[in-house]
């Protein structure tokens, strides 16, 4: 492995988090914040560490030798540390900025809740949310945002000279198999997903705004819904605002947000049927449709003493928000009936669409994983037959399912062995599952002692790494991660 | 579809369902049991019932003709649904012996306890199991002891003569890939499983009768143990007795049933090796001391107050009795801490061996997923590397290791259903989960409501059906019961 490489490409992602922590900082500045001093020496620190790291360790080559190549091998160290990083790097302004007479976070508490925002998981340590100034909290949001999208994305769209060995990492950082590119040319794909995301973001702003949000609000909650991230600036969560319209609105755009980003592509660029003509989108309006109904049938069976239009309502959003792996709240699941929290442990499990800046599953695997069941059996009934999965009419390659069905096996065996962990820990069932699941999709709040209402800050120290861990792997869809584990990886 | 020939041999087997109880009978007559007469009267109506269909539906033909040939499709539905007339007949004494002055079981009780019965599952849903007279349990016992086995693979012993077709119907039954054939004639293979198995059974009741139980009480549990099944003739279950030396003597005949028979086959021949030659043996042996280990260790850690040589026995006993699916109790787990809990849910999914008398996915396929899921990841490293999953150092084929990821797919898609159907009773999750997936995996008890020391009486009619399908399932391995409900199935 070529270190050089890899330590360059780290400090540059390092650099642009530290860039965008910069940002935050002058805002902070600007509006007179509390924190804005603590953000600025975290940030200017970082970068200096950063651009320190990159100049000592940058490509020293003559014009004649090829350019240094990054090797797949070296596309899953980088990818997977770079999260770390960048996790690090975002913890400082959590642990140095001390609300009142009150101490910063311990460096555990920090990096949970750093690596929560960029995984767009939304788990919190924070009993209040409200300790933390304005600009920190902007920090948290952002982090949400810099991750929904992913960094490598960031760094492919904004640094192209990575570009001709950055589809190893592109690979590395969004596993999922996507049926089509939006371009040939990679650095631009980037570039337009990244714009379609901020396009979709400031339209979001102005929305909420219009429902009555404050801009600082409103932008916070977009960059957290864009991401399915699922951080708020309030406590309450979206039930602080006790409004229809917002709730409405966020509910449509973490729904957008959990589909696949080509879509929105070709939507912009004319074909206005792109979304329903998609096999993945189909099932994945299917599922939000049925489970809404669903959900709204048995709250009402439970009688809730509650009006029809709100049971819809927290009926739709819950469903969008669990599905597309957000983790806003509107209200306290935990009061619905028992059948309403299975259906969003089932949520959680499959997660937004492939291509989206939702975790999880991913419908495609689900919608494969579906049909290959079904052919399985009528396989078994007439041996003799060919019979392939399709998506979209085209049949897939035998390995990609065959992948596919790996992953969910992975994806089982490592929620089983994590949530065992947590039990270890006394942890009681429900909680340790659902937390863990809530994590490894990216989602935050589970059931339990981890509920909508409560927080991951009960959790001892020895857990919240496991969970930490358990967002990074969700996130990175397993393999990646796994890879460090290894120890051919890291052979020269 | 022949039908003929599937209501021949559905009358046949259930002749032989009805000759069981007739013997049990007897002996509640030779005993002068009070149930003697209904056990008489139910066993003889369903004989001669079963009698005359099977003389109606015979294969008349001239000599010159072929023997009728039972086919892929009339197998599934033959298997399928000899299962469910078996627990029809099998029922008939719990619904009309009334134990004093109450009345008999309603025909859904009946059927759920003898669908539990002959699943080898031991879910019940008697509050009291000494309600019943001794001939009403020993026919209890027995359905276990004739399910455990397969009632499909005792016709084949006794009745060579459907022999020719039988390997359909064996196939139907014992799905589970298993390396070797124990001969290369099936009724003879058929012939020598039941051989071994009655040998145990009878070692088992020798060692229990030893220990101190009376001969009726180890009869029972004998058949109970080696069809691993877990009805007892007590509520307290084997806790009842109160002695070490019993627990010993049932976690060992436990063990030894959850090993795949063909290995007791060839160390009956000589071959003393073959347990640990073998490479699912080592695995099923692997987990039995890890885990007792390790809840040995959560117990000591959480102060159970109880002597060391009790935590470790009644550790042992736990990890057996749900590993191999048997679910007989000796003390109430639910007062364990909640890693036990966790732990013996995973253990629930395992299972025992591949052509053993236990149920659950088995550890055949749980290796060959953990192997596969391992070579995934070597292979996103170098893509370019072929590796295969070996079972006992032969490569297996791509297309077995995808069928058995099939069968976990779908393993899990319908543990989640299932589970959703019974949420929506209002059944809280811990329960419905651990209860559906004990139904699966033909153990008995859950977690929950469904603990050891509690019953399956509390659940709606809806919910026992539901049940009762799920361990039909269970045993059968999903896919045969699963064709039933293919359209293609059905076609003349």
């Amino acid at each position: 492995m070529n270190r050089r490489i890899v330590i360059f490409v780290l400090a540059l992602i390092g650099a642009i988090v530290a860039g965008s922590m910069l940002a935050a900082a002058l805002c902070a500045a600007a509006f007179h914040w509390p924190d804005a001093q603590v953000l600025l020496a975290c940030s200017l620190t970082s970068l200096a560490v950063c651009a320190v790291l990159a100049l000592l360790n940058r490509q020293k080559r003559r014009k004649t030798d090829p350019p240094a190549h990054i090797t797949g091998r070296e596309a899953f160290v980088i990818v997977s540390l770079s999260w770390v990083i960048a996790s690090c790097i975002g913890a400082f302004p959590y642990m140095f900025y001390r609300a009142g007479a009150g101490t910063g976070l311990s460096f555990t508490d920090a990096f949970f809740e750093a690596m929560s925002g960029f995984t767009t998981t939304g788990a919190s340590i924070l009993p209040r949310v409200e300790a933390f100034a304005p600009g920190v909290l902007l920090w948290r949001s952002l982090t949400h945002w810099l991750g929904g999208m992913g960094i490598i994305v960031l760094c492919l769209a904004i640094m192209p000279f990575i570009g001709g060995s950055g589809i190893e990492l592109f690979k590395a950082e969004s596993p999922t198999p996507i049926p089509e590119k939006l371009t040939p040319r990679l650095s631009q794909t980037a570039l337009y997903l990244w714009l379609i995301y901020i396009l979709l973001t400031v339209l979001e702003v102005v929305a909420l705004k219009l429902c009555g949000m404050s801009v600082y609000d409103a932008v916070n909650h977009a960059f957290a819904t864009m991401a399915t991230g699922g951080f708020s600036t309030h406590s309450e969560s979206i039930a602080y605002f006790k409004s229809p319209a917002i709730e409405w609105v966020v509910t449509l755009f973490m729904f957008l947000a959990g589909v696949n980003f080509t879509l929105h592509f070709l939507f912009l660029r004319g074909s206005f049927g792109a979304y329903f003509a998609d096999d993945e989108f189909r099932w994945y309006a299917g599922i939000t449709v049925i489970v809404t109904i669903a959900i709204s049938l048995c709250a009402l069976g439970a009688n809730m003493a509650q009006p029809l239009s709100q049971t819809i309502r927290h009926a739709a959003f819950q469903t969008v928000t669990i599905l597309t792996t957000t983790g806003f709240g509107v209200t306290d699941t935990l009061q619905w009936p028992y059948f309403v929290h299975l259906v969003l442990l089932l949520l959680m499990i499959i997660g937004g669409c492939a291509g989206s800046t939702g975790g999880g599953m991913k419908v495609l695997r689900v919608m494969v994983l579906t049909r290959s069941v079904k052919n399985d059996m009528l396989k078994t009934l007439q041996p003799r037959r060919v019979l392939c999965v399709r998506v979209g009419g085209k049949p897939q390659e035998t390995e990609l399912v065959r992948s596919i069905m790996a992953f969910f096996v992975m994806f089982m065996i490592l929620l089983g062995a994590m949530s065992l962990a947590l039990t270890w820990m006394d942890i009681d069932l429900i909680s340790s599952f659902s937390g863990v699941l809530a994590c490894l999709s990216n989602i935050g709040p589970g059931l339990g002692q981890f509920g909508p209402v409560s927080n991951y800050a009960s959790v001892p120290t020895c857990g919240k790494w496991i969970l930490s861990f358990a967002m990074l792997i969700g996130r990175l869809e397993i393999t990646t991660v796994m890879m460090l584990f290894l120890p051919s990886t890291w052979r020269r």
